[in-house]
């Protein structure tokens, strides 16, 4: 197989990335690695995120990928910047390409941030905002519901809308954002119903959505592009359990899949 | 002057480019030259083109920029290729990042492009688009009144909205597209007469908005990007009388040159 974009998560909200990822550059080969077996990384130490993310890259990189995707806000926060200073391939993570499709956004600087506990006391999404523009109004808020909710499969109907509510509401109440970043690959799982609740005046920024342009940004910089005509592989792994993994693949890909030539889900032994 | 960005364009179109690059990276110094003395390049040839485009790199190398913007679509169509192959600072085009944008945006696959008739002939939009994904339909039009309308400063009310609209009657009729590239620097200025006119279902990208975020992807990922506290200079030069080329620099910067601690506009000799 010719090289391929390497994608590695903590788990499953990678797949979202991933979804993107074959959307936005469907002649492009992907190979996914979300390491289920030990997810979540949020409550885990930086050292315990370092070791496992290295794990995982070294894994990757024995499959000959071009590029490599950290598709986890954790393993972002914590291992981008030495990824990207030891590996030959180009590194991106999730956080900066969120962070500047809402600065591009923003007519009135009040930018919101919704993640997970362990993303929004990282305060990688702030930090990102301000390192491009000080006067950013950041009004950031974990949401601890949303991923237990996700991964129980429920994405919209009566009781999504009341724990997105009821969530949200602090954010709703300050009513001055014109953009709302969704930092966790789980959300865009919910977007529909988190548009709904903030109101069609805010505009939802997708991290998966930006991080695919982002990367097909970056490859072309590299004239790393696959420009000519062919049908892609994917290769999809997990470090645990299939069943799961491969119910919650098909429910993200259940648009695309009939793209695909192969897509082979395997099991992915690297601890 | 540390490092600045620095942007070409044949006359005042990349403006728009400069604009969004100030807006969407506030701390960055800007050097910008516009080769209004010379402008158009629409009508040149290849080799005319490249020549003044590697003449305007020249005099801003000088300046000790850290990366090049080429702000005009004949330029970028010419030589961005061999730009990027022979400087060693990165270099981009505008015409790859509205491709990326639109190619993001679309779910029905039909994006419209519209430009100047240099630029539709060049084909380059399409090929740009079908690199990435060959099922995209792309309908293109050359909209040879806009820009003479643009420099006339005749941006919004009755006579743009009726040039507007009899230029984008065929591409209406057609109503498949979901997605319109502005794939010149100077639509921006008319870009909410373009929206109005050809219906909110459709998004309109700015390929100067979208250069601009493209420029930031780069920088970071270069670990290039300006982080710290500053007020930055920008530097405007122009290879041809000032007066005008001043009045538009200070319509497009109208509501942003309350940031800028200097503006120097100065003549350029290049050739």
């Amino acid at each position: 197989m010719d090289s391929a974009i390497g994608v590695i998560d903590s788990g499953v909200g990678g797949l979202t990335v991933a979804h993107e990822l074959i959307r936005q550059l469907p002649k492009e080969h992907l190979i996914y690695l979300g390491d289920t077996l030990r997810c979540p990384y949020g409550p885990r130490s930086k050292e315990e995120v370092r070791k496992f993310t290295w794990e995982m890259v070294e894994y990757l990189l024995r499959k000959k990928i071009k590029m490599l995707v950290v598709a986890c806000n954790t393993a972002t926060a914590f291992t981008l910047t030495e990824l990207q200073e030891e590996l030959t391939i180009p590194v991106i993570g999730v956080i900066q390409p969120g962070a500047r499709a809402a600065i591009k956004n923003t007519n009135n600087g009040h930018i919101g941030v919704i993640g997970t506990e362990g993303t929004i006391s990282s305060n990688a999404y702030p930090e990102a905002l301000k390192d491009i523009r000080s006067d950013i109004h950041v009004n950031a808020q974990a949401c601890p519901m949303f991923v237990p909710m996700v991964e129980q499969g429920i994405l919209s109907g009566d009781e999504a809308k009341q724990v997105v509510e009821e969530t949200l509401r602090p954010m709703k109440e300050k009513n001055h954002l014109d953009t709302l970043i969704l930092g966790c690959t789980h959300y865009p799982l919910i977007k529909d119903t988190i548009q709904e609740v903030i109101g069609s005046h805010v505009t939802v920024i997708s991290s998966s959505e930006e991080t695919a342009r982002e990367t097909s940004t970056i490859l072309e910089f590299h004239n790393a592009l696959y420009k000519g005509k062919r049908i892609p592989n994917h290769q999809f792994y997990a470090t645990g359990e299939l069943a799961t993994f491969s119910k919650i693949t098909e429910e993200i890909f259940k648009t695309s899949t009939a793209n695909f030539q192969t897509v082979s889900i395997e099991k992915a032994v690297i601890c």
